[in-house]
């Protein structure tokens, strides 16, 4: 069985271990964390990868408003203000949202919030509320269904059964909440009723919250929520994925065992692990569970085929990543250059001048000593004027040299090429020109300055990414 | 006749100054600049002001790699490398891109650069160059409109004829370049022929150029280039747009009047302004050469047609500019409140804490006194903790106090209750449970964190906005 399609991993980088992760287990669920986005040439190359690795539900946290980690999306002002204005301006923006989530890769968001706002509440809910009364969080949960689903993108409501009366932030603690099923069904469970029965591909994320009048166990962990009321009153056949198990409403209270057990014998589908560190660990105890017959296999085999009919109408295009494959495939080496990145470097970049009001390339500058850090121990950087090229008294450790426009400046040009030949590799990272210059010592070209093709420069030199 | 057709004005501010000046002269053309983007709640209100005065062309920069404006697009590794893949790559960067344009309420760039690039040229060119073969050129361009224009957005190539042999930059000085007509034609103006013949919809930017083998004056302001090159010899019909006039290649060598009387007649369609201050002058100019009968009217209503023609095919959504009136319909006031922006303020905002992992609006509360210092002369900002509230200590001058979670809090409570109530207007930025204990007091109630609620807040008590 493809146990891969069972698990929902967070990545805040992308690296040999991410590789090494994706490729033995597969799994089928990707969330994408503001450690990626930051560096953004890591989020596209990750996206590449996966393009030429199959089909992959690939969502991010960004509900708008209190939650926002795509700086590609207008922010907005949140659930909260939009709950006070007609459901249309919601419709429109998950819309809108969407469709630009969609053109960066993303096929599944996890929004919107259905949570109720209640007086007293933890502030996790808050401003990610559309507000206390369950038919207004109900209308306003189907537009932003119905907007997302236009663009292409898998909402995700969240979380089944309500939030909003915890007291308590699940990621601290478990909360408790002492409402009776009754009390729940005309209120908290309102919205999500209506939205299930009407949205038929909307997903649904559980809560790490524990109503002892209904069960025992945490919504995430309970037949009784999951089973008898989610899929047998409700009726909801979709995705049920559950929030991150390491957060410690769950993590510390039970074992990866009993998650693993609980969690699918509950009715729920896809295990969502906020670190991917962590997909090894819950997949082996799965397998071992299945083995050891704990966990009935035809109660995976229903999940597996539920993930594999989201993912079949999924449209996944790996967004902007191919741009990566522009940076690599745009460089021009020197064919024996290569570099042992157990030694320490010498980074000299330009100060961060634009060279013209229709250049905007100064503040690149500033991001390739980041870059070259994820490859090198960088032991210093040297800012350089352009015109004048760099000082000569770089002479220990390795050096990168940033070469910008060398060949229009001759003093600059003698500068560059007096640093000690032996050590030195230089980058030509913008007019072509400079290229014939540095062609007898070690180069390589990549005629651009941005982050993703000094990346790529680097990682073809190393042979390997050392984040 | 409405001259307003005839101008494309840059924005970098919107404000009451922006308002009747585009109320006055409705220029048909807004060109977006990154002082209007970086303040996004101000971009935001203006698309929606725009959305409610009728139709425009709206462009911005973004050309990808050495020049991009727009963060909600991913940064492309540039022209120069785009240049050494398959076209299909380009065509594929500038349709995602024009995408999100289009989502953004934008239906046309400025872009793609069409220029050649040459050794010893101006750093304005460099990175921007798909190459230096003009057939490479040629396809990457054709492949960059069709990539556009399936988005939604017109593109606009640039510099005709050709910057790429200027060695000088002609935001400073005018450049000359001493190619004949026969050299250029198959050389620089290969790409332009080559992608005007293919794409009916594209338009075409001059370059502020002298040719003294071709026409005395700059190519912006040439018949020779523009009626009988451009019109008649590759018979291009559609819009033609200038450069920027305030260039000092333009701008130093030629007076307003000469400049809109020789671009007109020349054949070009709209003048582009950096500035949309400069628009009542030239906009006047225009009428009186008009009236005097220096040009004739024929001409400019060919250009008007032209423009008309291309505002038709125009999709204009002003994308996210309907948030502005989201954050504007959801506030509550008091129905007396209003303050006189001549007082300074003291502004009292939280520390910039996170109340939750699923809470990222801490770093909201940095922007909050950028936005009071549009309408205020902001005298001192006092951060406070959330569970203490601000110290007593606060008592001359106008507070505006931004409350988050008071009623979570005892102390934080009282201490904001402490300060002075005849001169404390406190906007409830949070937790709706807050209101009512000002409810007393001068209030004003967003239920958001965010600078866009903030700026409408103000907005409202204020009466205008005096950036």
């Amino acid at each position: 069985m493809d146990y891969g399609k069972l698990f929902f991993c967070g990545f805040d980088d992308f690296n040999d271990e991410v590789v090494e992760i994706i490729e033995k287990y597969s799994p089928a669920g990707i969330l994408i964390y503001p450690g990626l986005l930051s560096k953004e040439y890591l989020f596209l190359d990750f996206l590449n990868f996966l393009s030429k690795k199959g089909k992959f539900l690939v969502s991010s946290d960004h509900e708008g408003g209190q939650l926002e980690v795509l700086k590609y999306i207008p922010s907005s002002p949140g659930n909260l203000s939009l709950g006070r204005v007609d459901s249309s301006y919601t419709e429109k923006y998950c819309e809108l949202s969407g469709k630009i989530m969609n053109v960066l890769g993303f096929n599944m968001v996890f929004a919107p919030v259905l949570d109720l706002f209640f007086k007293g509440s933890a502030p996790v809910v808050d401003l990610r509320s559309f507000g206390s009364d369950p038919k207004l969080v109900a209308q306003h949960g189907l537009k932003a269904c119905s907007g997302y689903l236009r663009s292409g993108v898998f909402p995700c409501v969240k979380h089944y059964p309500g939030h909003g009366r915890a007291k308590k932030d699940s990621h601290y603690e478990l909360p408790e909440v002492d409402a009776t099923l009754e009390e729940l069904w005309e209120t908290d469970l309102y919205p999500f009723r209506r939205v299930l029965e009407e949205v038929k591909d909307a997903t649904v994320m559980t809560a790490h919250i524990r109503y002892p009048k209904i069960d025992d166990l945490p919504a995430t962990l309970s037949k009784v929520l999951i089973k008898d009321i989610l899929r047998e009153r409700i009726g909801f056949k979709g995705l049920v994925v559950s929030d991150a198990m390491e957060m410690k409403a769950i993590s510390a209270n039970f074992s990866v065992e009993e998650i693993v057990k609980l969690f699918f014998q509950a009715g729920g589908n896809m295990i969502l692990l906020s670190d991917y560190r962590n997909l090894p660990v819950y997949y082996e105890t799965l397998k071992r569970l299945v083995k050891d017959e704990e966990i009935e296999k035809d109660v995976l085999e229903r999940s597996v085929k539920i993930v594999e009919e989201y993912l079949r109408k999924a449209k996944f295009s790996g967004g902007f990543g191919f741009l990566s494959e522009v940076s690599e495939k745009a460089l021009l080496f020197k064919e024996d250059v290569s570099l042992s990145n157990e030694e320490e470097v010498v980074v000299l970049v330009p100060s961060s001048e634009n060279l013209s009001p229709a250049d905007l390339t100064g503040l690149d500058y500033d991001e390739i000593p980041k870059v070259v850090s994820r490859f090198f121990k960088v032991k210093e950087v040297i800012r350089y004027n352009v015109t004048k090229g760099p000082e000569k008294k770089v002479e220990n450790g390795l050096i990168l040299d940033f070469v910008v426009n060398a060949s229009m400046n001759e003093e600059a040009l003698k500068a560059h090429l007096e640093l000690p030949a032996e050590k030195t590799t230089y980058f030509v990272i913008r007019n072509p020109s400079d290229w014939k210059h540095f062609k007898d010592r070690r180069f390589v070209v990549t005629l651009s300055t941005k982050p993703l093709s000094i990346y790529k420069a680097l990682r073809h030199l190393v042979g390997r990414c050392d984040a």
